[in-house]
């Protein structure tokens, strides 16, 4: 017997394998196996090429994110990152990303595909499948802080769930607003409102942040209770106020949320730390945990993103191309 | 401007791109390059299939190990384990592996090649490379245990820099002690002796342990002053008395080594930490520290493998295929 060839997927390939509907499903049933423990996602690496580091002295990192998906039985790693500065002045999108896929019984390398397209897929269904445990309508009012990739995918994953009924996009860039609202107008079922100022876009049942701001934009004071907030970015885009104030914290890897993103600061601070985090995603998907949110009461969640989440939609694309025939194979070995 | 396609190499196209010559010249400079802080191994990440966990079943690990390399200005991951198991018993070599390499600054995927070739030769030339800094002769006398592929590289590495004066094997297996014998006659200046029983290989400048033995099976009292002990096995392979009395311990990494290989059971029965450790390979490599043996001495040496050694390696041979027009390009992206 010889090793098997490793299948190599380009992005292309991976768009015509896969909707946003198959993402979302994919996630979620993710989600509960993670939450009873069924999918292992050791906690992602930090190579840090300058994005905070002194040294060396780019503008970027890279995030090794390997899992173990139990419900496919499939291993397998993302190795990803996000770079500015010159990548950015050459109009190159933010993600850089590959994943590879093992058989996890003989370690044979199954699949070599571009992770960038999967990333944006999945941190969309991320936060729609966090949303199904945690409001109790089908219909939601939305705020929108960022108008970019992510902006548009997390809009696709949620209007999978939910009638969007209202949707409110800020961009500090209102061209790319405007074409978010060209773009999405017959994803999202009700009116999109383009913000003028932040502030206005800090309405509804859910907010969602999408931004590359190094700046806390998102008051305390802006937020109502009833509301779900999803801080994704990188950085901090909350205030300290509103992340110490929020009712419940509600995180997809404890282990991961404390040193990366939002709550990073706070924790560093000694002022947060997991005491403070009221359960996961998973648990609340694995039933183990039920927290959907009250009249009176302001949520803080952070889905910030885990490999098993990228794995697992990595390895049902990988079996529809083997299934249609799609794909270059490569011998490494 | 277009993502610039990525480079496929496969093991029989770096096999012609690199000698082992050239592999201890880049462990060495990279090791030197570590020592200062311009090449940055971040502590790998184990994603565990079964190896030791209780789940999932299988007999395997996969181990994340991103770098980046100053001197080569290349940043990379390889992810790599090994399977036992069924994949033993199908007959494949122990490791699988694949690396990875991108551009620091823009984050292009510049190559996908095997790993597991650059895993066997990188791992002889950490142990070449740190007996440089070790024993003060030309000419060693080497004890070896496990005459398998990586006993194949450990001799090779070792005779890169040395002139091998007398080499004693000993493998469970008698018939790969006399296959070793063999084919490294060539390559071992002097005597190869097969010996019959395992303390008869205890003697020596320098003794390596290249086995997947679980059992202790290097004695204390066999280990005479003036010896430098490698055991690179993922398990333990020296008992406990020697590792506790040797004088001086030298490792490539203090946070993996801990957790890992041969000081794994004694840290976590508390009787070793950190304060035990001498120094790294690359503080002596850069001139940092002076630990070369003394008589009286027996120095205990952990290169237990850093993701840094295969990613320079790896920089080395995309360098060289680029040159010489080897591989295949794919687009990911």
């Amino acid at each position: 017997m010889k090793t098997p060839e490793t299948l190599l997927l380009n992005q292309e390939q991976i768009k015509s394998l896969i909707t946003m509907k198959e993402v979302v499903e994919i996630v979620d049933r993710t989600s509960k196996d993670l939450g009873v423990g069924k999918t292992i996602n050791p906690t992602k690496v930090l190579l840090d090429l300058g994005e905070t580091a002194a040294y060396p002295p780019y503008s970027g990192f890279m995030n090794a994110m390997p899992a173990y998906i139990g419900w496919e039985d499939s291993a397998g790693i993302k190795w990803a990152g996000g770079f500015l500065g010159e990548r950015k002045a050459l109009g190159f999108p933010y993600i850089t990303a590959m994943i590879l896929l093992i058989d996890p019984k003989l370690g044979f390398f199954r699949a070599a595909m571009d992770g960038a397209y999967i990333t944006n897929m999945r941190t969309g269904a991320q936060t729609a499948s966090a949303l199904k445990y945690l409001v109790n309508k089908k219909k939601i009012k939305l705020g929108l802080y960022g108008a970019g990739m992510q902006g548009h995918t997390q809009t696709e994953a949620i209007s999978v769930l939910f009638d969007i009924d209202e949707l409110r996009v800020y961009d500090v860039n209102r061209q790319a607003s405007e074409k978010f609202a060209q773009d999405m107008k017959d994803v999202v079922k009700g009116k999109i409102i383009i913000a003028d100022k932040p502030e206005d876009a800090a309405q509804g049942d859910v907010i969602v942040c999408v931004t590359q701001s190094k700046d806390k934009f998102l008051k305390n004071e802006w937020i109502k209770p009833g509301t779900v907030v999803f801080p994704m970015g990188s950085y901090q885009e909350c205030d300290d106020e509103f992340i110490l104030s929020a009712d419940k914290i509600i995180v997809d890897c404890i282990g991961q949320v404390l040193h990366r993103g939002a709550l990073r600061g706070l924790v560093e601070e000694k002022k947060l730390s997991e005491k403070n985090i009221t359960c996961t995603i998973g648990e609340m998907a694995a039933g183990l945990k039920e927290e959907r949110i009250q009249k009176n009461e302001r949520i803080l969640c952070l889905p910030i993103g885990t490999g098993a989440m990228d794995v697992a939609v990595a390895t049902a694309v990988y079996n529809k191309a083997v299934e249609k025939s799609i794909g270059v194979k490569f011998a490494f070995v």
